[in-house]
């Protein structure tokens, strides 16, 4: 980059450091544990769903509001469409509550120092102070430590990429102890075992809720995702996207979306061989010696007591296996380990039991 | 809106001002002049290619940086792949570029005073300055009007809701008096008549193109849009984009635009049709007495001397014909009328004479 050329650039842009994707391989035959993808298809009722809207109303706009979108993810839910927001992934839902709700002068929004990173790049870009919180030794957090002035928290739960999940009754309590800003939480993999915190919504107008079709909906080539909070806080939203983009989600990413969600026997059946296999794969690694966080998502994060995280991706990826590996002084001895099929996870163990006889 | 729910809101949310979108009516058997759609079907070839992708595939990530698809669009323009931003409409290409490249503290953007009223939302939700240039009363873009100082010049080609084209002499002409702002063409409308500013590209490392597939290749609804510049410019969009959503155009989206953009027949036959139709409309409105716009998008700016838009707009929807109208000093007494088929033109037609004629 040369200075003539960044004179073109808006002021503060040489400052952002934007997000870095887990790797999406151009080759094929790799065993892609890294991105936290399903290892199931999506709902055939979704295919059809997609195949049908394939046609030549797509010459017309998609309905702006994604109605009957939000009223397939309401009854999934139990909850009226004017609580649901709709975008075009839960990062684009994440980069407008960001944008709309959790900017205040003078109050950093406060996030573990351990989570999804995404979120300080959202700080940046907006020009949000933001202040990290501590987990526990254990990656775990303590609510108690978010007792302090600020202008927005936000938790993913399950925490990423630890897996870590807190409890409906922690949740509420930092919202009680924080009436005066809102709790953001990122439900990306509340599907594979956490508790949501949807039906704190009703009692709690600080309360917003993320989720995400991409995980345990099995469309993360879809991109779709939802807030839920009370209508007064989706109008935040409502305002950054309606000044940003009218229609974020085409004609087929609604149609797919509102059959997947309505899908309940396929989600179920899936969700629970991700889970099965979660419990199968954290006491295979365990067993190779493996340090393993307990977890309520479709990942794993372990990290072995005698070789660095950096390594063993690397070693992985010769065999042709794909894990995620986070750089820095918490995480550097960990790899991040996406739940795939059974035959995929026992091709992980095999090949991490012959790395680890090695020297 | 209560005081008390205001308070979780970020700061200035509650000073932005959403566009708003023409009418999506829920209702079927209208005639749809008011949103610029087109009225011919997308390509066969393109509804195909969604239907194949809509697979199992769905289940894994999208490529982030669109590589197929921005290789289809570089072959159309004869441009290579790193000339070429893809986004989830050009809504929102324009609003990362707004972000990216035409922030600068002290330096207004300019735009036309009667132009897509979009731009001036992007400026209130980002923070940016701008100052809009008046047309001339023809509403004709006067370029010498811009030679001041500015943070980045705004300029639709051909201008909406006006039609009217500037031609690639003017743009370079703006270049060349502008070597140190960028100079954002949006050519949404283009290929219904002007002349693109693409060619500019190589020579003017200040130049951002955009353009979208809703309606030259009749895909609003499936939200894909396009900027060309120099590398170094895109870099600004990449870091927004990169801070934002990495994801943003879903499979299908990228598989089903890719297709269109390689069907250079469809695209040909039905945009001469529109142009066909667009001529013939505007001599049916002259010979009502309307005062029509010189056109070469895919709609008309038309006015009556003795009629207000808004009226008209009223007796025609009375008639399920709808138009779309922009309330202001300038645009009061026009109506944008969309080009539809020869058909719903006509119907328009007739229902026009039929309301001229009553008092």
């Amino acid at each position: 980059m040369t200075e003539t050329m960044d004179k073109f650039w808006s002021d503060g842009i040489a400052g952002i450091r934007p997000y870095v994707p887990g790797e999406q391989p151009a080759v094929a035959g790799l065993v892609k544990l890294n991105t936290n993808e399903n290892p199931y298809p999506p709902s055939p009722a979704a295919l059809e769903a997609i195949r049908n809207a394939s046609n030549e109303d797509l010459r017309l706009y998609p309905d702006p509001d994604s109605t009957r979108l939000r009223e397939a993810f309401g009854r999934v839910h139990g909850i009226p469409r004017d609580r649901v927001f709709a975008g075009n992934s839960s990062d684009e839902v994440l980069a407008h509550a960001f944008l709309g709700l959790l900017k205040h002068e003078g109050r950093p929004v406060l996030f573990p120092d351990v989570t999804y990173s995404f979120y300080p790049v959202y700080c940046r870009l907006y020009g949000i102070a933001f202040e990290a919180v501590p987990l526990d030794d254990r990656f775990g957090v303590r609510v108690q430590d978010y007792a302090r002035p600020n202008g927005g928290i936000v938790l993913p739960n399950p925490n990423a990429p630890t897996g870590r999940a807190l409890a409906r009754a922690d949740i509420r309590k930092l919202l009680d102890a924080n009436p005066e800003s809102v709790v953001l939480v990122d439900e990306a993999y509340v599907d594979f075992g956490a508790e949501s915190a949807i039906p704190l919504v009703a009692e709690h107008p600080n309360l917003l809720v993320t989720q995400t079709l991409s995980k345990s909906r099995s469309l993360a080539g879809l991109r779709v995702g939802f807030a839920v909070g009370q209508p007064q806080l989706l109008q935040a939203l409502e305002r950054v996207k309606g000044s940003f983009n009218s229609y974020p989600l085409d004609r087929l990413a609604q149609a797919g979306a509102a059959a997947a969600l309505q899908d309940g026997a396929h989600f179920e059946h899936t969700r629970a061989q991700v889970i099965a296999t979660r419990e199968w794969l954290a006491g295979e690694l365990a067993r190779l010696g493996f340090d393993v966080v307990p977890s309520h998502a479709n990942f794993l994060f372990a990290g072995h007591p005698s070789r660095a995280g950096a390594e063993l991706l690397g070693q992985l990826r010769e065999r042709r296996i794909l894990v995620r590996h986070f750089p820095g002084p918490r995480t550097d001895r960990f790899l991040r380990i996406t739940i795939g099929t059974r035959e995929q996870c026992e091709q992980l163990v095999a090949a991490l039991a012959g790395i680890l006889t090695t020297c």
